[in-house]
């Protein structure tokens, strides 16, 4: 795409995201004080990990969709920073050396590299909990039952049904081919239901009934694809210094990734194809769902 | 002590421990069944690490707790499995090479061990998730706001201010000589905020208000440190079968405990001094805290 169309894309959310980007810094910031005790050094790798980077994909969904409903952005920004919070720990997790063996994550040295594995263990480990004490915060939502049903929902969308069996999935692809049916419910697991998750917590504190929910994850399911293909492109086209870590690991490692089995053309317009799928379910919204397009359409306009 | 002092005390809680330990068991059995696809083997470690194994203090301490508030066992039962997944998905990271490195724990192989590393973070974290979603589930209590204050404490009790927290202090104490202030604020938020929450879960579960729980936390506070001194004694005394785990690591270490800095006699006296004043806590109740009175008894009183 033109660098024209791509540059007015990201401008499009760029305000928001770095509204977004900025408040969950803060929160956690306020969160990770130093306790002056020998847990400093976790809390330093605490810091490390969740302050100031990554693409805050995650909250800022939230927050896009709690314009559909009307609800106060600072909630959904403590929403949108417990789902953080579970990303998080899953790439500190994945990025260990019985995982993927990573050194470089955000452009930073991953956790373990800084800090050793067993504080990176207990780094995972520490915002896997805070995740849930942020999200069943009473200052988070004044309604317990709201509460309650997002932590229950986030449990299981990062649990063995969601997150980490999606991540069980893909230790076990390193034996055996996958097809394209498999690829798409590997990435369902492992990135999908956060990512949906993130959408349906708006709706959840918009306190919109389960049955009324489908548009809504239609739309988070493709733009999790759609950003998962994109992801695949960029590990393939393989340019380190925009991605902020380790490229061509998948391709290198002979792994089937959408890429691989559908070539880099077809991959590219299978995202495109998502991303219109996505924006259709919004065909109800008006211009509340703007930030909720600019985001489906950022999904494959990155730089790859 | 006079051995049929212990069977006495033993036998005074086998019957509910051997109760709650089967339907922890039922609980995980149902929720763990083989999904059929890539996750099998991470289901497979999960029953391995969560079913059959361990005193199940926590679960049994929630339901002797529950008794004083009239609550349903089942309940008590599924928070109390909660705080089990808490605990267990502890041992499996605890147990890993970059951790503690134990190749046997409640006398079969360590999850790593048997299943790889990978696989045993995978397992820690779905623990860790599958907690949540035990307590914030509908079923578990009708009452929102119960089943929302149930998740906020369990995440705060096993998060970076506690558990986790303490296992970070552990890693720390490996470079600093502790004194016993310091040793036990480690075993408070290590091992005791966990066990301070499944008593105070059957609180909440009460709807006791926060100021009225202060007897209860007593209580579960000196029978966490009476438990700790006793598995301190077990390990310097190093019955490796009767352990169910290797023994004698941290005096091998030459890491400070309770029994390193009191010597064995003043330890065991302190840990009879602690059940006392356990038990001194429940002064209020009459029989239906006798299986909290047991229970304390029984932390001192196990073989070693």
């Amino acid at each position: 795409m033109a660098v024209e169309t791509m540059e007015r894309v990201a401008a499009s959310i760029s305000g928001d995201a770095e509204r977004v980007s900025a408040a969950v810094d803060a929160l956690f910031g306020q969160l990770l004080g130093d306790p002056g005790d020998g847990r400093d050094r976790l809390y330093a790798a605490l810091r490390h990990a969740v302050i100031g980077g990554g693409k805050r994909l995650r909250p800022l969904l939230t927050v896009a969709a709690s314009r559909l409903f009307g609800i106060a952005e600072d909630r959904a920004i403590r929403v949108g920073s417990a789902i953080e919070a579970i990303h998080v720990y899953s790439l500190i997790h994945d990025d260990l050396p019985c995982m993927d063996d990573d050194d470089l994550r955000r452009g930073k040295p991953t956790v373990h590299k800084q800090y050793g594995e067993a504080i990176a263990v207990l780094a995972g480990d520490s915002l896997h909990a805070m995740a849930f004490e942020i999200i069943a915060d009473p200052r988070t939502h004044e309604d317990p039952f709201v509460r309650s049903d997002l932590a229950f929902e986030l449990a299981r969308a990062s649990g063995p049904a969601g997150m980490a069996g999606g991540q069980m999935m893909d230790l076990a692809a390193e034996s055996e081919a996958l097809d394209l049916a498999a690829i798409t419910r590997l990435q369902q697991l492992k990135t999908g239901a956060l990512i949906e998750f993130a959408v349906e917590a708006a709706a959840i504190m918009g306190r919109v009934p389960p049955e009324a929910r489908t548009p809504l994850r239609g739309y988070a399911r493709n733009v999790g694809l759609a950003f998962q293909i994109t992801d695949d492109l960029i590990d393939y086209s393989g340019n380190e210094s925009a991605a902020g870590k380790r490229v061509r690991k998948d391709a290198g490692a002979g792994k089937a990734t959408f890429v691989v089995l559908l070539g880099e053309e077809r991959a590219g317009q299978q995202a495109a194809l998502l991303v219109d799928q996505a924006i259709e379910h919004l065909a109800d919204h008006g211009e509340e769902a703007d930030l909720l397009r600019a985001i489906a359409r950022f999904a494959i306009e990155r730089d790859h």
